[in-house]
């Protein structure tokens, strides 16, 4: 059987929701696409775990839980990190899952561009580099010839990228206009269905885990805005970087204002628009009962074509496992080009 | 540049669209796919033009409107008809897009498995083979070596097919429940929003142009449950056919149904249910504002998947061009997979 070797750079909840996932569909990957599938390294921040006979997922998720570090890993934890990984081992194609990074979109941006140096495939999840320089990394996957691929990206376990580009590729692309944060979705939610204040909502997110620690980068539509400036480049072809975004987050939002919206049958969203000459994230009304009337950690997107109309899509914006099958999507589109 | 020679065989609504799609698409489709996409043949129901330099697409649209007969195209229009149409020319891809027949499936079957036999690809937009023989026609194109895509069987513009095989590829799916049929979903529409009695609401469709004249197909499910099938064996691998569906439409509900559920925030719905022991095609109180509740001749899907969770789609579920989309991205994916 053929084999294709993965690395894991980043092992927070994506990287770990994409060893378990990887536990869950090898069989069937090797079943349906002919393919075995081996984790050869994961790393953390500053460990990793290398083995070319590939290590075992469950033992990955398992040690970093434990530990905190994958040097833990029995016999094959390392001190190598970040590039120094890609060239301990060989491999077929990167997971890029580091934390998404806006200022200069590292280490994101410099693993997969060794990685695509080295002739290797990459799939991310991390929108950081792509919001910064989504062009100069496309061009560079090209110049290289091997495969990129980033759903993950955006709308966590809702297909929109691969949506578009593969079940309406007849379709000239009008707009993509949609909510692309589950957080602030969640929390906008709670404000409107229980009438509480942003701030009470908040702590409450926190508590659940469903908002960081730090919620900057969701509630000031930071993630939004990344999000926005993927589907400007992938989908309708417009040369944007991230500050090309008109942002506005949801902090400011008070009970007032969602309690006088909804009398009118108007709920207030997160909502990002792409459109040829408008990139924006802000706060809008939307009409109850309308196709971005979505609840809790929900995303959706509504994508305006020619010949196809309207079309949305809908689905979990964030979760570890939910992330995980965007990339294990990407990761079968890949073999499936290989065969 | 290399040429893609296509047939038309049924030149009604669907037909005609798809005539229209490939004049705005094609130039498309040779810049970003390097394929010269060209009508060599149309055929309706007893006559056809045939022409291996091409046929122009406006042309044949335009001849079939005026005269109802493509024997009528200038020079090029031929009394050939049915499978004759498919030995008289050379050809890469039969479109078929004759009208559904739920009771021998004919005269689709016949001429799809007459283009696999001749070794060409086929695009279909028509459900009545596929919900009679579903394994026999699938298998068959396998023997044969060719693609078969029938996206266009379900949903019109609303991908689901390929939005299931392609961007939900990581996952298993254990359900998938919607609407899948534009014209009853119409007139619950209007009958909700109206308060009119199911008869009126089905007599202005039809003036419309919306109901057909004889609605039964629509109006009892049996349409719903051929898509019900196409989906329950594409999707779920459930060796299904039509006699496998519980059926029943929505010529009984009456106003006074729709008001009682209206008033405690339900709507009724024509829903398809396929499930693994449980194919079923039925009126169904859904909430109001839930994913269920889209309105007009919109269809939706609700995807219950393992890693992904819930996925849903929405889309217009009827319409000329709109379906000639789903078979001009058929037509795209074959493309992509020759390069």
């Amino acid at each position: 059987m053929k084999e294709f070797k993965v690395i894991i750079m980043g092992f927070g909840a994506v990287g770990q929701g994409v060893a378990e996932a990887i536990a869950l569909k090898k069989e069937m990957i090797q079943k349906d696409y002919g393919y075995n599938l081996k984790i050869v390294a994961a790393a953390d921040s500053s460990t990793s775990a290398i083995c070319i006979e590939g290590l075992d997922e469950n033992t990955l998720v398992k040690t970093k839980k434990e530990t905190g570090k994958l040097a833990d890993y029995p016999e094959y934890g390392s001190n190598l990190s970040g590039l120094q990984v890609l060239d301990s081992v060989d491999y077929d194609c990167l997971i890029e899952s580091t934390p998404t990074n806006i200022d200069d979109g590292e280490p994101g941006k410099s693993l997969t561009l060794k990685a695509f140096n080295q002739g290797k495939d990459v799939v991310t999840s991390n929108k950081g580099y792509l919001a910064l320089n989504f062009k100069e990394i496309i061009d560079a996957a090209q110049e290289n010839n091997v495969n990129f691929k980033y759903e993950a990206t955006v709308g966590g376990s809702m297909p929109i990228i691969n949506f578009v580009k593969d079940t309406l590729s007849s379709c000239k692309i009008y707009s993509v206009i949609g909510i692309l944060n589950g957080t602030t979705n969640y929390i906008l939610s709670r404000m409107t269905s229980e009438g509480s204040s942003y701030q009470n909502i908040l702590r409450e997110s926190q508590e659940l885990g469903i908002a960081e620690t730090d919620p900057t980068n969701d509630v000031e539509g930071i993630d939004a805005a990344c999000k926005t400036v993927i589907l400007a480049n992938s989908l309708l072809n417009i040369p944007a970087t991230y500050d090309d975004v008109e942002v506005e987050g949801i902090s400011n939002i008070t009970s007032q204002a969602i309690d006088l919206a909804k009398k009118d049958g108007y709920l207030i969203k997160l909502i990002a628009e792409v459109l040829p000459n408008n990139l924006k994230v802000s706060p809008r009304l939307v009409k109850k009962g309308s196709s971005y009337d979505v609840n809790g950690t929900l995303n959706m997107a509504n994508v305006k074509t020619d010949l196809a109309g309207d079309v949305s899509v809908s689905g979990f914006g964030a979760g570890s496992l939910e992330t995980a099958s965007a990339i294990i999507t990407d990761l079968i589109s890949i073999l499936k080009n290989k065969k």
